[in-house]
């Protein structure tokens, strides 16, 4: 019942039997691998934090269903200020890791949404889903596992729904009902922290009917389990680690996001570990429920990353010589203003958000797609502008090797100077880490377009809470406008 | 103790002795002016509403200093929520009146502000302000009073200092101290409903040093003291009152803003209604209480606002059969995620806000200010937006006169109508309104761009914000990339 | 021959039977009308600048169909540099006039869109129309007449297409064809400069198919002509000038834009003045050259609107003690940069234009859209930016009633000082140009977003003009990608 | 005389000494490193396609100086369609390379900036530097060279002018002069293929005084020379070329800037390529004419990339299975608006030009700024927009390792499948490109910020032509506001 230590984690995670490919090759050993062990090294970090003393409760709570201490990561929230707590947690590890923590952040959201949802499922079809499930959240709770979430399906032709796509597996479906349990095949897309996490929770990722029947389905299942298959991203900055040397990497110790493509070939889920099978009906609360949740994680997260970005900003600059420039300043206040609207509209989802049926917590749809949206747009206009502020050399710093060379050494130590008394070595540093973090060497621009979400997602919902208010608004102006209609 | 009715507060007014100049003339009875009337009535409005039973205690709740019902505009903040009720109100209050009820929704911040100052400067200074204070809030709740707050001086030269002035007259200031008050000169400028309240409240509008002793004057005066005079704005929606008939106004019953600059020509102010008198040292903090009070309301007044907007927008846009245009939708969407961002950082500032020592609740200065900025983004993208969908008659329909001439009155029927089954006057009147509300007939965005402070103000602040966050930043940047110092 | 004077032109347009109402009266002098005689004063003022020696040909050049002089605003573009001095003239004119020229602007789209399509038309048809058209434009140049051009109809329901209008009158077109000419009738919305030009040069405004056929009607007509009705538009701005003095106006001279709803009650064209009666092929590309030499000439005038724009916020600026304020230069710089974008992107259509097969040169359709769409969003963005910097006395100042109040204009004149050497009624004055420019006191957004078409209509031709180029855009992509498809 | 082929430029540059270093070794043959030859490549598809027969002389044009054919990139523009054509080669080459070639591409400026500078310079201070460079002109045009143009120093602390920093060698100056030449010393940041060209042109890069006049120098030196070494860029997706496959890439095989710092070791220069030493009053004019003729480059070249950005994001789309959705052609039309505001007011630029009293044609120094600044904004939007509309695998395909690999290339050939008709190999290989032209794997994003020049730098200059007018504007403004000052 005791928190895990980091070495623990680590350790735990080598020993399973995880099918990994990088790159074409099988990856014997998880932590020798240099594009996996950042990733790991990041939830090492949590489990570290979390494992101190936290008498503030920010990294640990009480749970009501094992009567005791938990990571936030795997709480059930029982109150508003879980929530508020849970978000600036997120916003604070960035601060810490500068990289992504998913296999721990997403079990809010799909530990959360399932918890609400299978109670909705019970109570609506007579099943029993949601005491399975409170087993299931009591035996990671118990363990402190580390928790994956994976919803985005590979989806094929985008235009058509789960049973039209021209290979059914392109959706996640159940390819047998057997008595023991069922047997799924699919795979799900670009999934933070899947390969080294304990656990995995699957969840459909789009609202279905009736003939997709088949593919809402909901389940839990080890990460090392056999048929699930984990290939690695291959992002352009995860391939210098292959060649380069610490110095060149931006952010050495945590810098790999760490997502893998999950196939489920033929996968077999025993029965107590199904949280759903069939009930097409609630793909689509559960979805918005796990979305809902994830953005709120996002948008933390991002602000956290653009804290940094700002911070990296304002030191190049300073080894630059151009610490004082006034127009510096200003473009960092006018990145800040985008930033932390993103960041209080968060806290207006927070602030604004309702209690499920079931009991937990959850933030508002409307102000959380809105800070979301906000939070990618903050994050263009921050890669921008710090890209504007460091200086062209940020896409052409020498790597360690050309430090390090007899002759041409000497050369660059004298001749890449900024401020006199700023060790070369640190202006360099300062640019890798700016390239990392505006995207030239992460998938930050990317991921968090599309991490929790596309734009256009949480457009489609910003304009739905429109169309319901709408009618009031346009018969306020019809009265304001002395119009009288029969 | 009982809330005053409609009927009791317009009466009142009129039997007031307020020198009130308009357009040159001085203005015998307030509510036969064509252009005092609408502002009038807004404020009527809210005595209207606040008078119903109010089971949510929306409009009205329990004052503690007076152990009674009080209307929510002269209330001080016990509890979060009462932010929260009062920012809801200022939004829901416009959906009714569509132009501006500063007669009493400005009283929140000059009484808030002065409650809490108060306290402050007897607990440093060993005065008795703040007893005295907490007596006029009494009188001002008991007796239900219409109270405005006047700060922003007529400021002269703006790079100068109050006593730097050529003029020392151009920030109110002192110029007499008698046994039993006080005399004071100066002018506000713009003051919201000044010359429709009961009450002025009156405090300096900016920081100041020990040279601007004479100017650290706060006070409240009764709207009709002799040397009191109010001169009325002339914006030119106003003047259209004076040539037109009622449907020419986009918002007759209640479209006036309704402020007059404030000449105070000597004006004897007695003791038991001064707030401050020479502690210079608290004017900084007095101001920007206030304007962050004011910012606040402002937030959910202008969102309220931009909810008209698109309100309006829909409208017209179904009367010119382009009602189901998606480009239409989409352009209000965009709207109305700029337009929720600004409301959403204000909730946001009251869920971060604080208790001051005094006891009353003040909204976190970062998101306020965050929020009223965004707000006038959202303003003129909203102008431009829905200028955009209404289409260009909506700055040349014809006036009444013309729909009633006996000739081109059936004409103008006839060829400005738009879908068949809308009549040519609704159509006419919504655009009218529409011509309203992007300020082509009212001062919204002047008003929105400088009421409770001018945008640069607000840039001020939200910089303070992060210079004070920007070393923490550099230093988890330093460590990300790695950087030893030392 | 010669050219028109300035007082020839004013005595020739009162002295027309031109039936004008004006709120709901009939204007039986059309200079002795407030809100008529500015528009006819600043169409004065081009006769008067046009009059005078021009060894530049900036306002006038030479017509190879009369060989002589003519106004550059009757000139059909022989050469590219014509089309340059167009464009810059209407900048040009806009610093001095701050208003709208209409009755001479428009002439250049409506006479050089029909030299050209008139050609079409009898190349493909084997009509006689450009003939008939040669013989108008040498009789409107040898009399320097005022030309205005009518194309926008007043549209009723706008799902519909002309012929599916519930009331075929919706849009103009043909009752009845004579041996000596037709019978038109119909409405023309919100036409700049109609009631104060000498001939109205009428247009269809939509592409338009066979059933559309009666509409596709193309005519020019003496604006007094029998049957012709105008109605004036009446925002607020002119309704002012029923009540104030000069000093009120913001832009006293000039400051009114002076369109008319035109209204043609079975009005006789004769055959000679008819240059399109049926060739409904033709109508589309009719209103794309009409529209985008509007847009070219509105390009312009918008550059000049924002040049007064920038100059009064300076100006202001330096009043209010804020003249050297950085962030001030800075916004002018951001408004200065949007603004340029539009008016360079008309450099490019003109440098990028083309000759007709008529041998009249046209823009660049791409660009001059390009530059019309961006032209209204810097309006906006410059409205913004302006009132900003004004400050928010730019909707509140007092009228000249006040000023010369006898007890109050002393006190006003003494608080509503800004820095010390400038006259407070300067500071005013000033203030109500800033009401003006921001449309505050104009139609100046409205018709900046509408004038010479709606954004949207921009927008579908940039759609139109990336749709021909994605497929190469995307086989470049391809080849790229190392795609080799069959 | 003739033009030199592909395969001369490719043999001549492997047969120079050029002291490359890349990844801290020694480049013994610059076409075998997998980091260099793609830009070679890129800079020999420019020879291949100039050698073809080129009948519009858009690739090669004839020159006075040798009387012959010579290739655009070493032209001396003689014309303003010159200038045209130069700008339209920009955008067409990037079509087919989608990288970069300045080993060409930047003798446009320097040529051109010193042909007219040198004059100039002659003109004042009875030098002969400008017949010395005409020589060198024919020599490069007689030879067919390939010329890159080095000015941006390493510059040390940005706060300080060239003599103050406290490493003088931080500027490039001259160490000696002798009687054959001089002796340099310093080093050039980030120099567009300096390694790949014959000749690099070193000019200045900043305005000077008297007391940097060891800094005013500029000169022409062959790569090779002894004591110029060269360290190249090492940016992410570069090192990714040294453990992957080709399919890997994006843009395979020209997908490299190949910019390398320049270092000079105390390099000897002959007089008769030394163009300027120590006039020092006209380095601030020979920055601008380069820096201006570059921006002129780098805006049509950044079309091109955004070109490319539109056809891969509607490539993308299709293969996505969303190749219809009205979002993505809405938000194309968007970018494409942006886009071309670019370009046009590049073409503005070009039509608003002049001749420099040398006879050589420049672009107008406000628009091409503006051309340029806007560029860089459209690229970052394009990036955003383009990321958007690829969807979240454009950070995570698998590698060619991985699609070949056994066991789970069959499985990813499956899973990652969008539109049945479509190999799944086209659809990674699309979103390589994206991954390439979007920054996440490429330089673009800097480059297109800081080549040619900081945004910051094109804002001064539209600065100042701001305030060169604002006076006019302002006196325009009092003029139309009435106010007469004595």
């Amino acid at each position: 019942m005791t928190l895990k230590s980091r070495q623990e984690y680590l350790d735990g995670i080598r020993s399973l039997n995880t099918e990994l490919y990088a790159c074409g090759k099988r990856v014997p050993d998880l932590w020798e691998h240099e594009c996996v062990r950042p990733a790991m090294n990041a939830i090492g970090l949590v489990y570290e934090l979390s494992e101190k003393a936290d008498p503030d409760c920010f990294f640990t709570t009480h749970s009501p269903f094992i009567d005791g201490k938990v990571n936030r990561f795997l709480h059930i929230h029982q109150t508003r200020d879980d929530l508020r707590q849970r978000f600036r947690l997120s916003r604070f590890m960035v601060h810490r890791h500068g990289a992504c923590i998913g296999a721990r952040c997403v079990s809010t959201g799909a530990l959360n949404s399932l918890f609400s949802t299978t109670f909705d499922i019970d109570s609506e079809m007579g099943t029993n889903y949601h005491g399975r499930f409170i087993d299931y959240v009591k035996y990671v709770q118990a363990n402190d596992l580390a928790v994956s979430g994976a919803m985005m399906d590979v989806k094929g032709d985008r235009s058509r729904s789960p049973h039209q796509q021209a290979d059914p597996d392109l959706y996640l479906h159940v390819v047998e009902k057997r008595d023991d349990g069922i047997i799924v095949r699919g795979a799900k897309a670009s999934i933070s922290g899947a390969a080294i996490s304990h656990e995995i929770v699957v969840l459909p990722c789009t609202a279905m009917s009736a003939e997709d029947e088949a593919y809402a389905v909901s389940f839990a299942v080890p990460s090392d389990t056999r048929g699930v298959i984990h290939v690695a991203e291959a992002p352009a900055p995860n391939m210098r680690r292959l060649v380069g040397q610490e110095m060149d990497y931006g952010n050495a110790e945590y810098g790999v996001h760490g997502s893998t493509h999950v196939i489920f070939d033929d996968v077999f889920i025993p029965w107590e570990r199904v949280f759903m099978c069939g009930e097409y009906g609630f793909a689509g609360e559960l979805v918005a429920r796990f979305a809902n949740l994830q953005r709120l994680n996002t948008t933390g997260c991002k602000t956290g990353h653009r804290d940094l970005l700002m911070g990296a900003a304002a030191v190049i600059a300073e080894y630059n010589g151009a610490g004082t420039a006034r127009h510096i300043r200003e473009k960092l206040t006018d990145l800040y203003f985008e930033s932390e609207k993103s960041f209080g509209c968060g806290l207006a989802a927070i602030y604004t958000g309702e209690k499920t049926r079931a009991g937990c917590f959850m933030p508002d749809p409307l102000y959380i797609n809105i800070a979301k949206l906000q939070a990618v747009n903050a994050i263009w206009q921050g890669n921008y502008t710090v890209s504007d502020i460091a200086g062209g050399l940020v896409c052409t710093p020498p790597t360690a090797d050309d430090l390090q060379h007899e002759k041409i050494g000497t050369l660059l130590d004298k001749y890449l100077k900024g401020r006199e008394e700023v060790p070369t070595e640190h202006r360099i540093r300062m640019l890798r880490l700016v390239e990392y973090l505006t995207g030239q060497g992460s998938v930050v621009p990317i991921e968090s377009t599309h991490g929790a979400g596309s734009p256009q997602a949480q457009k489609i919902v910003i304009q739905q809470s429109l169309m319901e208010k709408l009618d009031r608004f346009k018969k306020d102006a019809k009265i304001m406008a002395g119009i009288k209609e029969d």
